[in-house]
């Protein structure tokens, strides 16, 4: 059952506003285990109002059309409406009714301008007759328009309290469609398509979608039926195959963020951290505070940015900076066994490394970090080689820290994955 | 001179992504007197994607089009593209080569599907061939084409370097078109509003542009014509005339960030900072690294998210925090003093405050943040009251405080703007 969604305004073309709305209807619609095959956006322009409207008449069985409802001059979607639906122009006595009452209780005159806006397609049912916010409906050559205001809460609300469960009681045959996220990191892209070749045959109905965000690589199993435990049992079993492939590398399976997940295993270890860091620069308590409540398993941390504030505070020695540098593997455990001590926390992460562009050389390039955890079991330290400019090897960095302490709490082995 | 973008992926048209690349891309086009006449996003669907292209060949002079580039089975704009356009598909060697260089720095396996993408519809250039973000360009039927990465980043770097200047290249008739962008913080859209309706009269033909950029918002003044002088004459008047109304709330009259601003400001001034963060968890020294060469002037940071560290790390008594309590201006103070001792920098920087959502109290509620800034001239202190949720509370918390060093830099005096 697939619809589309077009979205009506000059602000929307000329950038000036995002479309949330069509953002919105689309995830709304989504949910609710519709297809939406296309949104169009377009200026209050008669000429592509109209091609809008045509080619969904061809195309679509739902199309939801947002903006141009009101009563200025550019709003003229129902006047368009009705020259492509081939229906005239005629005065809704609901919708009079409604504008006669609002001037009334405003002590407003009845002007054209208003009475304008009574004016819909002939066979247009208004929506939410006694609210103040609404729109109309349409059934023509089999297809469901649903026209509705521009503005965003209004659009929303209507969409929820009417529009959704119009189209949704109009297709009683309506499969269910359920979806699941799985989030990687450390395995890239060509990785991820070949994992994807070899899963086909187990995939079967299953829809794989492929997102890359980022450091991170999402992955998407949908599947649509009849049967809910069905479906359920057919996802859970592409599931456990993309973990038998590349489980190691999977760090949710849903829509959670990597310090969520990180905190979430620290709770349930009742293990406290904390964080020295270098060329992150605070990237790592950034996120991990990105949590309510992370504060009952983060203890703070050591922008440790100068080779003084190493020493001073994290208790580097000079000799170690000296000999190693600070770009060093040695560095990196001195200063989570240092931040582990001063916070007397469970856990010392630390990360040091070139961020870039400059102060790389030959032996140490831009992008080279090591990575250092600290704790009851030892202090352990590995060196990676990041891509990309500087705020990529601060992300993967910092998201590889992070991975290395959900890693040390879910008791499995260190794989350098980038 | 008008055209189109098309927008592919399962993502956009599920509503799991917002569209940001179609927005982005809209407001660069329309700022440069170009006009977009309808955006179209379809998902990863060869039907959908194919009627989108004819019918941009029929109606626009370009298309930009993003999304779909990659190595994955779902990435198949190439090939669409080619059949849509009338234009075999065949390997462009400049694309293969950059990817066998890719895979030999990084030691990885030419594959098939890494092969794959150096196909492309014959006699496309390609865009940024130096580069790692690439896209490819296509002219045909006197259309201009551009196919670019749906990622975020990579497409706002693309446009602005190569495609706005392609398409304004190649209508040699089109007059000087100048864009400014002024970004201001502290101020809100209201405020914005009423001094855009203030300057009308002195704006004349100058077009002004407004986008909200959490916590930022940025002002656009644009202008087209055939003399570059009186354009420049024009631009500097309005821009006087915007400083002179809100200029304390300024922070950059280009394309920068707040911490390249301070960072110069700090090179400038020859003094060096470290910062104390509580409630922001790291954030600002991550934005303050952001920058190469930082170094020069970030000694480092605590990020105190105890009370122990807070005591231990920064010497914050604990009577301080006894007395007065960690979201104190007691408490800040003493942590930028600390800071600024323990780091041995010029200034010292402190924050600390209720980020929420839980934690807040009838005296202190969520969104309570003071920030102190220390320095020979003496120890200041301000509590602010931000809004939002958890992340938006420390964006404007560490804004606010990275532009408490400007303005001391500066030596304005500190207005509490929100």
């Amino acid at each position: 059952m697939h619809g589309e969604i077009i979205t009506i305004g000059n602000e929307l073309v000329s950038g000036r506003t995002q479309d949330l709305n069509s953002w919105y209807t689309a995830g709304r619609l989504t949910a609710s285990g519709l297809r939406v095959i296309r949104v169009t956006s377009v200026g209050d322009d008669e000429k592509r109002t109209d091609d809008a409207l045509k080619r969904a008449l061809g195309s679509s069985r739902f199309v939801i059309v947002t903006g141009g409802l009101g009563s200025t001059a550019d709003d003229m979607t129902c006047e368009i409406a009705a020259n492509a639906l081939g229906r005239p122009l005629c005065i809704n006595d609901q919708m009079l009714e409604k504008i006669e009452q609002y001037a009334r209780i405003r002590k407003i005159t009845m002007t054209a301008s208003l009475k304008k806006m009574a004016l819909m397609p002939e066979g247009a049912r208004m929506i939410n007759p006694k609210g103040a916010t609404c729109g109309f409906s349409l059934v023509t050559g089999g297809v469901n328009f649903y026209f509705l205001p521009g503005v965003p809460d209004q659009t929303r609300y209507l969409i929820d309290t009417f529009v959704l469960p119009d189209i949704l009681g109009r297709y009683e045959t309506l499969p269910v469609m359920r979806q699941r996220i799985i989030k990687l990191y450390g395995l890239d892209e060509p990785r991820i398509a070949e994992m994807f070749r070899s899963l086909e045959e187990e995939a079967g109905d299953v829809v794989l979608g492929f997102y890359p965000h980022f450091p991170e690589n999402h992955i998407t199993i949908s599947l649509r039926g009849r049967d809910e435990p069905t479906i359920s049992k057919t996802l859970d079993r592409v599931e456990t195959a993309i973990s038998e492939r590349v489980g190691a590398y999977v760090f949710a399976h849903d829509g959670r963020e990597m310090e969520e997940v990180v905190g979430e295993r620290l709770l349930q270890n009742e293990k406290t951290l904390s964080v020295a860091e270098s060329c992150t620069g605070g990237l790592i308590g950034n996120r991990l505070t990105e949590v309510s409540g992370s504060s009952q398993y983060f203890q703070g941390g050591v922008i440790s940015y100068s080779n003084r504030a190493k020493m001073d505070l994290l208790r580097v020695s000079a000799k170690t900076i000296d000999t190693h540098g600070a770009v060093s593997p040695e560095t990196a455990c001195e200063m989570a066994m240092g931040v582990r001590a001063c916070m007397d926390s469970d856990l010392g992460l630390a990360v040091t490394g070139i961020a870039g562009p400059d102060g790389g050389s030959r032996d140490k390039p831009v992008g080279t970090v090591h990575i250092a955890l600290s704790s009851e079991k030892g202090t352990f330290t590995e060196k990676y080689r990041f891509w990309g400019r500087r705020k990529q090897v601060k992300l993967n960095s910092a998201m590889m820290a992070l991975d290395w302490v959900r890693r040390y709490l879910n008791g499995d082995p260190f794989i350098p994955g980038i």
